[in-house]
């Protein structure tokens, strides 16, 4: 495994590759890995001949009062894991190179889809997200790029971004992870204290019994936030941001559930904001 | 040559040209083709295996009073143009599928240097500029893009995106081509009536005694700027939209002269508004 952490060493070591024929997938990630990031590697160990990952806490995808300085970091670790996952190569880039001085170029995707669901309370977060992976897209020019469906919104507003502007790549979304309990693996999840942890089970817990719900015949959107939050609502510490159904495309809202339909949520437990979400298709 | 329309059949014959090793170079346009653009293509034709050139009248550059319908075409007479230059690929995109239903995604630069000279009067054009810009790098993956210095915001923007956004390729800026009278050359000059034409050549008549000066010593951009307004004010029809010095790379105002400077400026005559600038070495 090659660990290169400048953007010219990365072009270079990648331009041959791709004079030499070779299909690469790129798996972005903030690193501190877990299954969940794993699975993604191993998705695209499977279909491409070279597998790049990288490891960068993206400071503009943060929000001023968020979590940015606290995010959990292990290059050690992380570098082990990617030996373990046989990626070829881990790209650690300097903060310093990726937003140099004088850096003022965005990549925003705008309208409805970066305004509802986490944008609400993170309105600046999808703009960070869409820049920085604009820029990975250009230095590694992957043939597919592959993200976790636990940010599902995320994975729409990326697909949303590569169709407009006409990157010639694509965009593959994996299932979401979870731990035998069913909590949704992230590495927000170290930050909660033992309760917490315990409690936030009731995330997936609300999101199946909405599901089951739905397989009853429930096509009432209303009527199934009104559960999963009937549901939140009486566990200590949790504090809900949104509980949202919407069209799994267009993230639009809907009352009447048809086609395919995302159940997404986002929860804080104390300062810990955890996402869940489900995808149904009726 | 080859005129494709659609975007899959321009990525088809380039990935192929792309694994044969040939360098692309990519000249985009808005057509009506003058000698202007004609440079550009002889200097891509120079400089790489494959020529590309776009012709497409961008709407996303234009504000909603400005001349979008009114604006010059003429496919015919262009085609002819890129014939007599062995371009190998003119691409004439088609406007719904570069624009579709639903498309939502921008790039933009922002801060000073798309606040200052034209964005004043053209908020919008910039962020129109980078994102079809960035369409057609992602469409065509070129070595080379060429841009004309006459538009010298433009160049200075695209510069900015190409380094912010890591897009793998480099752009050449190209002198200003001019009639023999000095006017430089625009699709738009074709608006002017014959005593606009004739008086239009004050543009650069004042730019040329502004070097003149500067070469005399002269360091203040006031004084300069004055001595411009002084020449084309009494003008009959021309109304001064701004004349600026400004360093030529980050288009920051300046008072005192030093370094790489531009002079810029756009002048309405009637509805036609012109631009043109001179670059200084001091």
């Amino acid at each position: 495994m090659e660990i290169i952490k400048s953007n010219a060493a990365l072009q270079t070591i990648l331009k041959s590759s791709r004079w030499a024929g070779k299909s690469i997938g790129l798996v972005p990630t903030m690193g501190f890995l877990h299954a969940g990031h794993l699975s993604l590697m191993r998705r695209a160990r499977q279909e491409n001949d070279l597998v790049v990952v990288s490891i960068f806490v993206n400071p503009t995808q943060f929000g001023p009062n968020e979590d940015l300085d606290a995010y959990p970091r292990d290059a050690e670790r992380d570098t082990e894991l990617l030996l373990s996952e046989n990626v070829d190569i881990a790209f650690f880039p300097l903060a310093e190179e990726i937003y140099p001085r004088g850096f003022t170029t965005y990549v925003t995707v705008e309208g409805p889809m970066t305004q509802v669901l986490c944008a609400k309370s993170r309105p600046t977060h999808f703009r960070g997200v869409t820049t920085i992976v604009a820029k990975l897209f250009h230095l590694v020019s992957p043939d597919k790029a592959y993200f976790g469906q636990k940010d599902a919104q995320q994975v729409a507003v990326i697909q949303q971004m590569v169709k407009d502007l006409d990157f010639d790549l694509q965009v593959v979304a994996c299932p979401i992870k979870r731990e035998t309990d069913g909590l949704a693996m992230s590495s927000r999840n170290t930050y909660l204290s033992a309760r917490q942890r315990a409690d936030a089970v009731v995330l997936f817990q609300s999101l199946t019994e909405a599901q089951q719900m739905i397989a009853g015949g429930e096509r009432s959107a209303s009527a199934v936030v009104r559960s999963i939050e009937t549901r939140i609502k009486p566990v200590q510490d949790a504090i809900i941001d949104y509980i949202s159904v919407v069209d799994a495309k267009t993230l639009a809202d809907m009352e009447r559930l048809e086609g395919e339909i995302l159940i997404a949520l986002a929860v804080k437990f104390g300062k810990t904001r955890l996402i869940d979400n489900i995808r149904i298709t009726i």
